[in-house]
């Protein structure tokens, strides 16, 4: 028992001991040029490229000893040359960036002569907690770093070795171009209560936790962490065709959203169509959707029209399947769809199929998702794909960042005001 | 004890049907038009002023109830025909603005012609629990209706029947508005739990609290709150006087950052002097001070220039005195100033006196406060001053809002994006 306390007590004292160091490279960090931070990028991602035997090495010790062995957690897991050129091309585009820090935000001038402006600064010390992908650690370390802040990264034991040599590389970037090698810090991954600890926020020392992986980790991290989360716990992301919903651009958008990759928080859950648009729509859609492959759980209506189909129970219009499986339910129209999405949606991602201009707007204006959409993929909810060059996340609260988490949402910013020997009267 | 468990029970069930019921007067506040908000708030003041009298007496019934007994906290507790016509006042101010919801942050368009806008809206529902001013109850009211939020009132027991009062006011106007009276929702100030109840954010019915009143209850917030809290804990504000600074201009506004009131959190408590402008400012800016009715903590040098100035313990650094006494340290120049504001300040507002325009601009950028000044008085950390018509509160956090909270502030964004059938290849 005294032996597990101390033990402990060591992780305590030893995560401590990590977050003031990355609070005080951090400081130095927020004041660090542009151009400092871009060259200690691009020398990781050489290092990336010039140790890719070692990181593949590392990453075969980490398969070799792995203990799920479900083929996509394998995948999660394994690295080859064209993933670390992959990383190593992120790092590098992500270095590419605009500097977020220092961007001014608003600039106004008082009557009484005051300049005021709202400057972008880092937000201080990101930690990361991650699963199995090694390369979170460098797209994570990457991101932060081009914001100013300082990360500290806490990959999961499985991919240990992996994590390792990547972040080696992060280190041996920041050396070679001067900035503090506990800019980009590593939690001890063998602790276990290394996560808990990082949950407390350290004593002050970390600012935002960014969870990446399932769903467990991240109600976990929602749960327990004493300090801000940027998050999604799931995209229960809806389909909504309504009553003038083009046919051919219809079935291109629901399959796409659904069936490009099924696995991403932006693939859509549940199609919801007008009753209207049903004679017209439904048959060809579900057509199209049980041609690519998908299941179909349709309510009593959509059973009628196409009696191969499940019937969907309260229960899927809650489900995040993440699989070739869709929930189709008709709607009255607009409002009823806007209803079903407010009392089963995440807040994620949403989008209406129509080509009534009024319809469109008062789905985007009414749907309270971080991201809506008219006649778009619901597959674009990602960073890359609206020019943020990267994301560490995506984010379905409602506190400071929203929706894809790029380096402008790893900023927050001050007030500078410039006078002239104003005081206030 | 059966009988306190369920009272606590009692009060936990009202305070979630309370939560529930301004959540859902919060979705319609979010889509409801600019001019009916407008309507609500300019028919709420004529209420305030219309029932100025019932207002007077529910606060003299207050009054000759108050425990409290200093004069500051009678001040506070204290309406008058002015405070009344001034709270009214403040409310048409607040409707004049422009309206915060809607606005267009940011907007691009992708290569594959996809707009993008980043839109503000409201952040749902805004808890705020403050003391003895009951003044509070109709700035806090007004700002989160203007911004769209609803918002959950929270007053001290001392000002019952004040706030019932203009709350009564507010609810008039939604009323006439036709807007739910849930909107703007008090808590039963009887019951003490209330406020850990709100703490716990009430089942995700509260998004963010605000916490409006001595140190004693930001602390309590900050240490307990589940949910986002926007707030300062103290203003530990510095004013710098680097080495060419103007005579005239520094003794101007020392002491107008200092004395002009000395209980606000834009009161400057520690003024920082670089050794190289001792010689010359440091005796003018001691006498204005004392002029003032300024009592002086000095360092041992400003001792040796001062002698009726008590010695300043390292205690003095880290005091938020609210009265008219200030510490003075000389250091060896802008380096010491930044790293002892680092050390001992509150991130609040921090302001250097200069005519070197490259040491201004090292201080504004490396002084990691929410609010940066050169040669301007502390005291214009204000929402007010800033325009933004009024403030629910100063932040000194870093997520989301930073420096004073008014309408903006009190609003998140989502991404409304426009296709025409934009699949993701």
């Amino acid at each position: 028992m005294s032996a597990v306390l101390t033990a402990e007590t060591d992780v305590r004292a030893a995560m401590r001991e990590i977050g003031a160091r990355a609070r005080a490279a951090a400081r130095i960090l927020a004041n660090a040029p542009a151009e400092q931070k871009t060259r200690a990028l691009i020398a990781a991602a050489r290092f990336l490229r010039a140790r890719g035997r070692e990181i593949l090495a590392a990453n075969a010790r980490d398969l070799s000893e792995a203990r799920g062995l479900t083929p996509s957690y394998i995948d999660r897991l394994t690295l080859d040359d064209a993933r670390i050129e992959a990383m190593a091309g992120a790092v590098e585009e992500i270095a590419a960036l605009p500097d977020p820090v220092g961007r001014v935000l608003a600039r106004f001038e008082r009557p009484n002569g005051l300049k005021i402006e709202r400057v972008a600064t880092p937000l201080g010390v990101v930690g990361v907690i991650y699963e199995s992908r090694p390369n979170v650690t460098a797209d994570a370390g990457a991101l932060c770093l081009k914001s100013g802040n300082a990360v500290l990264l806490r990959g999961g034991s499985d991919s240990f070795h992996s994590v390792a040599a990547i972040h080696a590389c992060l280190v041996a970037g920041l050396a070679e171009a001067g900035l503090p090698e506990a800019a980009i810090s590593r939690a001890p991954v063998a602790a276990r209560e290394a996560v808990g600890e990082m949950l407390t926020g350290l004593d002050g020392a970390i600012d935002v936790i960014v969870p990446r992986g399932g769903k467990s980790l991240v109600e976990r991290v929602q749960r327990e962490a004493r300090v801000p989360v940027f998050a999604h716990l799931e995209g229960l992301v809806h389909v909504y065709v309504d009553e003038t919903a083009e046919l051919e651009k219809s079935v291109r958008l629901v399959v796409n959203s659904k069936m490009r990759r099924t696995g991403v928080c932006g693939a859509a859950e549940t199609l919801l169509i007008a009753r209207a648009a049903v004679p017209r729509l439904a048959k060809p859609l579900l057509e199209a959707l049980s041609a690519a492959g998908c299941a179909i759980r349709g309510d009593a209506e959509i059973r009628a029209l196409w009696p191969e189909a499940a019937l969907a129970a309260e229960e899927d219009w809650r489900t995040e399947y993440l699989d070739a499986i869709i929930a189709v339910r008709v709607v009255a129209g607009l409002d009823e769809a806007i209803a079903h999405i407010e009392t089963y949606g995440s807040h994620h991602t949403d989008a209406i199929l129509t080509e009534n201009a009024t319809a469109a707007e008062r789905f985007l204006r009414e749907v309270d998702s971080a991201i809506v959409l008219h006649n778009a993929s619901t597959q674009f909810a990602d960073g890359g794909e609206f020019g943020f060059g990267a994301e560490i996340g995506i984010a379905t609260g409602r506190m400071h960042a929203r929706g894809p988490v790029g380096v402008e949402q790893l900023c927050t910013f001050k007030y500078e005001v410039r006078g002239d020997g104003q005081t206030r009267p």
